[in-house]
C-alpha cells in the first residue's frame, strides 16, 4: 500500500482528550477517529490490526472444534425477561442499551449473548447425541457505559469474540473450559503479548467458576496477585491469601479505656502504641438492592486488613439472593449520622463494637431494622484484642471472643488480599502484584441459563435434563489497544509482528532522488511478491517527517533507501529497539522473510 | 467438517411462516434461525456462505483501490440533524431505529453511513492531494421495517457492504462510479448469478444518478424493463419508454355527452366504443408532507397509461422541495367526498376535466387551497380527445388543447413504462419485462452531503470546495438469500460453487458397512488435503435421510461410497442436474478439483 494513496493523517500534538498512552497513540497515529463518546471509527490501518487479531482468534477457536456463526445484535426484551436479567441490565447501573421498535416492542442491543444462544440451543438441541457443541461469533457489542473512556478500552461499541458451549454434563463442560483456556493462551502467545490468566469473579454473567486473561501493562485498570512459581494468580477482586501473623497483644487485662480522637485504626495504634494486627475493626456497609431497599451490614475484620467489596457482595448473595444487583457502600460518618438512629443515638462510627445491638432505625424511612453481621476469618483468631466500646471516644482493650463478646456466627473470607501476603498453596511464598488489562474471560456457567430458560436435552436414559453451558469472551478491539499499551515507547507504537497492520515500511528519504525512488519501487514489488505486507512512504514529505511517522505508526521493520545506496545497500531498522543494519536489495527480502517467520513462530 | 459434530437440524415439514422459496429453504435446511421479527441467527453453514460472499466483495473492492474500515453502528443524532435527514428517517414512515443513552442523548442505529463518513472526511481530508479516496466496510445494518418479511430479504438487521468515495470534481466521481459498476458486475459474475444492472431512482439517499443491481428471479419484488440489445435496462420506478401510438379519434365534432356510469376509462370506452388511447384521463393525488400538510394534485394522462408514483413524487420535489418525504396517494371517491369541497359540491371523480377550477376547500381543515396541475407528455399530443365534463355522468367528446381547454403548462414524464412499450433509444425495439431482487445500488451523491455538512477540501488553486461523493452498497446477506431464490429446485437449494458452504458432501449410505466408512474417511482426508471443502455425513442415519438432506443443503457435489465400491469406485453426483458419474478414489479428487476450478473461473 502506498502512503500517498492512504487516508493517513497523523497528528503532531498530543490529543487532549486521551488519558493513557495507547489511546493517545492510536489517535495521534491516525488509527482511530472519534465519532462520539465511546464511539470510534476504525480507520484502514486499525481495521487491518483488528482483522489480524480476529483471524488468530478464529483459527484457535476452530482448532477447539467450535463453529463460527453470527447471532443478532438486536435482542427481543422477552428473552432477557425470561432469563431474569432484564432489570439488572437495564435499571439503575444497568449497562444495556434498549430501544423500542415501531410496534412498541422493547429490544436490547446485545452486550452479551447468553439469552440468544440459549434460545437457539433450546430450539435446536434435543438429544445428547448432538453434544457437546460450541458456537462462536466475532461481532460488535454494545454497552451504555457510565463513563466511556480510554478509547477502545471502555467504549460503548466494541468488537468481541464470544463463544458458548453446551454439554451433557459438568465433566464435559470442564473439559471444554480447559480447551478454551489453552486456546486463549495460544491466542495471546501468538499475538506476542505478556499475559497472565487469573482466577476471577464471575460478576453478572454468573456460574460456578471463571478465569480472566490479563495483558500485563503498568496502566492496567486491574490488579493481579500471583506467586512466582506460577501456581497461583487471581484478580484482586477474587484473590485469597494468608495474612501476616498478628502480633501478640500487650493488653492482657480487659478494660474500657478513654481513646479520644481515635476513630481510625491508625490514630488508635498511634495512641496506644500497638500494632493494627491487634485491633478488631468493625465497619458498616450500606447495601442497596432492588434499586431502593437498603440493609446495614456490620463487618468485623482485623485492623490491618481491608474488606473486599466483591467478596462481601457475593457472601451477601449467598445469605439472601434478593441482595443481588445491589451497590455496596462503606458508610461514612455523615451517612451514618443523617440516616441511622441507633439506641436513640447516632451510630458511634470509629468506636463500634462487634456486638452492636441488632436493631436500628433508618431515619429516612422510620423503619426498625436488624443489622446483618459478618466476620472475616482474620478476626476470629484474635486474642486480647482492642475494639470499639460502642461509645464515642472509648475502646475496649484486651477483649476476647467468648468472654466480652459472643463468638461470631457468620465467619467468611471478606478480606482483600494484598501484595506481601502469604500464598495459600505455599505459605513460604509471598504474593506479587502486577497491573493488567482484562482482555478475556471464560466462565463455567453450569445450568444457570438453561434451567431458567428451559433449554433441555434428552440424555442416554431418555430423561430430560438442562444443558450444561460454558461461555468464553475475548475483547478483540480491546486487545488491539492493550497491545499498544504494553508495547510502545516515546516515539510511538511498537506492534507485535503478528498483528501489525503491515510488516515493513519503505521510507524514501528524498522523492526527487531517482535512484532512491527506483530502488524503493523495485523493493516494493519484490517484497509484495514474497508475501511481505509492505507500506511504501512515497509522499512528497521531508525525510524527518517520514521517519517520525514510521516510528509513530509502529510498523515492525523499516527499510530506508537512502545514504547506503552508494554501496548498493539499503538500511533495515527494527522498530522495537531501533537496531539498524545494511543489506543489499537481494539480501533484504530474504532477511525480512526470516525475521518475520521467526517472529510468528 | 463432520455432520455428526455439526449443529445441523433440518426440518421435514415446510416452515409455516415463510412465504417465498428461498426463505422456506434456508429455514428448512437449518441455515438460519429466527429470533424475532426480521431478526435471524446465521448458523455455521450460513455464516460460511456470508463470509464467502464478503470475501469476494472484499477482493473486488480492494482491486478498485478502496480501503476497508469499520464505521460505528451507534450514530449520534446530531450528525443526522446536520445532514437534515433526522426527521425523514425517524418520523412517520422513517425506518431508522433510535435510542437514548443514559445521559439522554439521542442515538441512531445506522441504516446507512453517509453522515458518519462525511464527518470523518470533514475531519481528515483537507487537500486535493488526498483525493480521490474510497473507504468501505462490511457490517450489520439496521432498519425498523414497517413489515419485515421474506427472511433475510427484508430483515431488521442485515449484513451490507457500503463504500463511500470522495473526489475533487465530478469527473473523478464519475470514473469511480464506473469502476464500481465494473466491480459490482464482477462480484455477481464471480458468485455465479444471472443479474441485470438497471437505472434506478435514488430515493432518500439522493444524488444525481444511480444504478441498481438486480438478481433475476421470478419472485423478485422489483420489475425491470429492458431491451434485448442490452442497451437499456431500468427499474420500473425509473423506466422511460415511448408509448404505443394513439388511435385516431372518431369524435371530430366537439360536444358534451351524457355518459352515465362511465366513471372509469374501461366503462367509458365500452360505452363509446372507442380506444383508451383517445381518452384524456384526469386523476387526483393527495400528497402528504411534513407528516400532516396535504396538497391535491390533478394529473392528466392518456387513458391507456398509468401514473408512476415515484416520478410524480420526484417532479413535485422539483417544483417545491418541501413536498419531499411525503406520501403520494391516488384519491378515491370516498376520500374525495369526505375530504374535499369544490365549487360548493363534491369532486366529480371519474368525470373530472383537465381544467378543474383552481380552488377547493379541504373540509377537514376548512382551508381554501389551489390544485397543483401536472400533465403527462402522452396527453399533449391528443387530438379530438374524450375527457370529463366536470359534471357527474357527462364527458366532453372531440376536445382539443387550445380550444376547449387551455394548453397545459407543466408537461412532464409521469407515465409508468410497461412491457411492450417502444424503447426510447430505438423505437423498433419493444421493452421486455423481468422480475428481480435488488442486491446492489450505486449512487453519484455529488455534493449533497458535503455541502450541508461542510466537508470541504482545498483545491489546487487554494480555494475551499465541497467534496464530491459517491456511495455504493451491496446487500451481503440479501445476496445470499437471492442466490437461493434464483437457484433451487423441488428438493432444495442449489448453491453456486463460489459461495457454497462446502464444495462436496460425502454420504456414507450404511454406517455399519466398514468398507463404506473406511473409503469415505480416506476420501475425506484426501479431499481436505487437496483444498476441497468437504462435509462428511457420518451420522447414524438411513441413506434416504442423508440423500434428502444433501439435496436440501444444496452442496454442489456429492460423493456416495455405496454400491459402486464393488468396482472400487464411488459415485459422484452434480447437485444442479443430478447427473451421476462413477470414478475411482484416485480419479474423484482430480475430477472434483477440475470441476471446482472450472466453476470458479
Amino acid at each position: 500500500m502506498r502512503l500517498s494513496q492512504m487516508l493517513l493523517v497523523t497528528l503532531r500534538n498530543e490529543p487532549s482528550d486521551a488519558e493513557i498512552p495507547s489511546h493517545k497513540l492510536l489517535i495521534k497515529a491516525g488509527y482511530i477517529h472519534r465519532i462520539g463518546s465511546g464511539i470510534y471509527t476504525y480507520l484502514p490501518l486499525m481495521w487491518r490490526v483488528i482483522q489480524k487479531i480476529a483471524q488468530i482468534v478464529r483459527e484457535e477457536m476452530n482448532i477447539t472444534g467450535a463453529q463460527e456463526c453470527l447471532l443478532p445484535q438486536l435482542q427481543p426484551a422477552n428473552l432477557w425477561k425470561e432469563s431474569g436479567r432484564w432489570d439488572a441490565y437495564t435499571k439503575a447501573e444497568g449497562i444495556m442499551f434498549t430501544l423500542t421498535d415501531r410496534k412498541k416492542y422493547d429490544l436490547a442491543l446485545g452486550p452479551t449473548h447468553e439469552e440468544v444462544i440459549t434460545t437457539v440451543a433450546r430450539d435446536i438441541i434435543c438429544s445428547y447425541r448432538q453434544l457437546p457443541i460450541c458456537l462462536y461469533q466475532i461481532q460488535t457489542k454494545f454497552r451504555d457505559e457510565i463513563r466511556p473512556r480510554f478509547g477502545l478500552m471502555r467504549g460503548r461499541e466494541f468488537v468481541m469474540k464470544d463463544a458458548y458451549s453446551f454439554h451433557a454434563n459438568q465433566e464435559s463442560l470442564k473439559a471444554s473450559y480447559q480447551n478454551m483456556h489453552v486456546a486463549y493462551s495460544n491466542i495471546l502467545r501468538r499475538i506476542g503479548m505478556a499475559f497472565q490468566s487469573v482466577q476471577a469473579d464471575s460478576g453478572s454473567i454468573g456460574g460456578s467458576g471463571s478465569q480472566e486473561f490479563m495483558i500485563l501493562a503498568e496502566t492496567g485498570e486491574d490488579e493481579v496477585l500471583y506467586t512466582e512459581d506460577g501456581k497461583y494468580a487471581a484478580n484482586l477482586e477474587k484473590a485469597i491469601s494468608l495474612p501476616v501473623n498478628a502480633e501478640t497483644s500487650i493488653f492482657t487485662n480487659c478494660g474500657k479505656q478513654k481513646t479520644p480522637s481515635a476513630d481510625t485504626v491508625e490514630k488508635l495504634c498511634n495512641l496506644l502504641k500497638c500494632s493494627p494486627t491487634q485491633v478488631l475493626k468493625n465497619v458498616l456497609y450500606e447495601i442497596t438492592y432492588n434499586n431502593e431497599t437498603t440493609v446495614l451490614v456490620l463487618v468485623s475484620i482485623r485492623g490491618d486488613q481491608e474488606v473486599n467489596d466483591i467478596k462481601l457482595q457475593n457472601e451477601l448473595t449467598k445469605i439472601a439472593p434478593q441482595y443481588k444487583a445491589k451497590t455496596v457502600i462503606l458508610m461514612t460518618k455523615t451517612d451514618a449520622e443523617s440516616q441511622v438512629k441507633w439506641a436513640a443515638k447516632s451510630l458511634p462510627l470509629g468506636y463500634i463494637a462487634p456486638d452492636l445491638e441488632d436493631n436500628y432505625i433508618d431515619s429516612r424511612k422510620q423503619v426498625n431494622s436488624k443489622f446483618l453481621r459478618l466476620t472475616d476469618t482474620t478476626a476470629i483468631d484474635l486474642k486480647d484484642f482492642i475494639t470499639g466500646a460502642n461509645e464515642p471516644g472509648y475502646h475496649i482493650l484486651g477483649a476476647n471472643w467468648g468472654e466480652q463478646f459472643k463468638k461470631p456466627i457468620a465467619v467468611v473470607d471478606l478480606r482483600k488480599a494484598k501484595k506481601g501476603d502469604y500464598a495459600v498453596h505455599d505459605p513460604h511464598q509471598t504474593l506479587q502484584s502486577a497491573r493488567g488489562i482484562e482482555v478475556g474471560h471464560i466462565f463455567q456457567l453450569g445450568i444457570k441459563y438453561s434451567q431458567v430458560m428451559k433449554a433441555t436435552y434428552t440424555n442416554q436414559e431418555g430423561k430430560e435434563e438442562p444443558l450444561w453451558m460454558g461461555c468464553y469472551g475475548i475483547g478483540v478491539s480491546r486487545l488491539a489497544q492493550a497491545a499498544v499499551e504494553q508495547s510502545n515507547d516515546k516515539d510511538g507504537i511498537i506492534w507485535p509482528v503478528a498483528i501489525a497492520p503491515y510488516h515493513v515500511i519503505i521510507c524514501i528519504p528524498n522523492m526527487n532522488n531517482d535512484k532512491q525512488v527506483e530502488t524503493a519501487e523495485k523493493l516494493y514489488i519484490e517484497l509484495n511478491k514474497a508475501g511481505i505486507e509492505t507500506l511504501i512512504d512515497d509522499r512528497k514529505e521531508r525525510a524527518g517527517v517520514k521517519f517520525k511517522d514510521a516510528d509513530l505508526l509502529g510498523i515492525p521493520y523499516r527499510i530506508i533507501t537512502g545514504k547506503s545506496l552508494v554501496n548498493n545497500k539499503v538500511e533495515l531498522v527494527k522498530r522495537a529497539n531501533k537496531e539498524a543494519y545494511e543489506f543489499t536489495i537481494q539480501e533484504v527480502v530474504v532477511v525480512l522473510k526470516n525475521w518475520i517467520r521467526e517472529a510468528l513462530d
